[in-house]
């Protein structure tokens, strides 16, 4: 078993017991946020903060409600993001969404509630930490999801939608979208071990790096993908007129980009101490993607 | 002047600069969440924090990240509140709602970066204190809106309109969408403090019954208030056939039941140490609302 297969299977089984750590939820509220948290998926960013802890010592049980945190997080950006006000999606990882399961009035407070659930849970670790780093992890976490970071990105992406694409928009949309929730597990990882800044400035680099190349991946998919193989439509982008690197820079400059930005994210994280091959080889799986 | 009057002016001069802390935020979404944040309105959940922390010898400067994010989160579970899926309100503290200026997508992205950016104020107050105080009372505002606070409220309100009214579900309504956001601010003040579990049971009956009377006044109003005095429409509740006090209690019991409340919270706060008159105050004046 991988080291990621062996974090994957930590991750699947912590996450409806960490939501009980918070208590009696009423039974319509917890069906919906279960129902789109137990929706599968790669869960690739509590997994990267579990590799990235378990890289710098600290025991997974330590790492696990910051790690189910940030699911929570990305979960509850995907409920909102499916809304007939934003993006319009009856179904997400082959099952309808939460609001045509639920109506989008519970859809709204599911994502409300996972997000409120995050930081909660977070904040029960932190007030027995009296080091301060779970304080420092949930911050990391907070201001990467929050109004300079993932929610920015939301926001840029629904306002410059059929507007001129350039390389700013681009940029700014991937980073805070994408890049900043995966920059998020290797911050929180890394205070989570008490790391020092230098330590922190790599992982930032690989974060983003990463969250570039993935999200330049995609677009590249979102043109040149098998639907049938992707499990999901193609060609969307370019119909809602969405900010996206191929529309930028062409498929050849958008393939040539994604190399770079992956050898830059694994340039970074090797020269952390210990192990984080795991983590280097996340991102060539993403770079795989597009051979 | 009164203690909530110079409160209230320190909260609405730090509420835009508490916000500018953080980065910069996009326009669009800036623009958006300042809108709803200076609406106006009483501030009675960031006012009550700094009463509490005052009357507990807390300089202003230390509880006003947490007063200004508590009053992200009540204006988030506003803005979320008036979404055509939810209340379907096109109005609010007299100006047009959030999503009516904004568009819906804009406006669900609004709460979601006002929860978000409340969160990440606290943490980054808490993480620059070792005795973990900050930590313990973002904490307690982050559970008091969470899943088994107000986000449970809400979606009990949603789920149970036009069911069979119960005492059991009006007091679960009240006490989580109304009574935990009051409870909050004391809890926080307190704990800003370093207060002990005693002083907090005492805080949190305060909250409770005052949460309770000023709902049950709400719903008092909504029969018998003047729409012109109250600058709203009433009858509202009846006609959604939600969960109200008076439709469980009647008019004459609603109003006993007030004046209980009312005492009970008065009886808690007054056995604190230090002067907590201006709390004992908002208590009676929430009462003569009905008079």
């Amino acid at each position: 078993m991988s080291a990621y297969e062996r974090c994957l299977a930590l991750v699947e089984e912590a996450l409806v017991p960490q939501l009980e750590r918070l208590g009696e939820i009423p039974p319509g509220l917890k069906e919906s946020m279960r129902y789109s948290l137990e929706g599968g998926g790669k869960r690739i960013r509590p997994v990267m903060l579990l590799l990235t802890a378990e890289a710098m010592g600290v025991p997974d049980g330590e790492a696990l409600p910051y790690a189910c945190a940030l699911e929570m997080i990305h979960t509850y950006s995907l409920i909102h993001d499916d809304l007939p006000a934003m993006d319009d999606d009856d179904t997400r990882r082959g099952k309808a969404s939460n609001h045509i399961v639920f109506g989008e009035g519970q859809a709204v407070l599911a994502g409300d509630g996972l997000l409120s659930a995050a930081m909660e849970l977070m904040l029960l670790d932190a007030q027995s930490r009296p080091d301060l780093r779970g304080t420092r992890a949930a911050y990391a976490i907070a201001r990467r999801c929050g109004v300079t970071g993932m929610v920015a990105g939301q926001s840029a992406d629904l306002s410059w939608e059929g507007t001129e694409v350039t390389i700013e928009k681009v940029r700014y949309i991937h980073t805070h979208k994408t890049a900043d929730l995966l920059t998020a597990p290797v911050e929180a990882g890394l205070l989570l071990a008490g790391a020092e800044e230098s330590a922190l400035a790599l992982g930032r680099t690989y974060g983003l790096q990463l969250g570039l190349a993935f999200q330049i991946v995609d677009d590249i998919l979102d043109v040149t993908g098998d639907p049938a193989l992707l499990g999901k439509k193609t060609g969307l982008d370019a119909a809602a007129g969405k900010q996206t690197w191929v529309a930028l820079r062409g498929l050849d400059g958008a393939r040539k980009d994604a190399r770079r930005c992956t050898e830059e994210a694994i340039e970074a994280i090797s020269q952390l101490p210990g192990d984080f091959s795991p983590l280097a080889a996340i991102a060539r799986m993403n770079a795989e993607r597009v051979r």
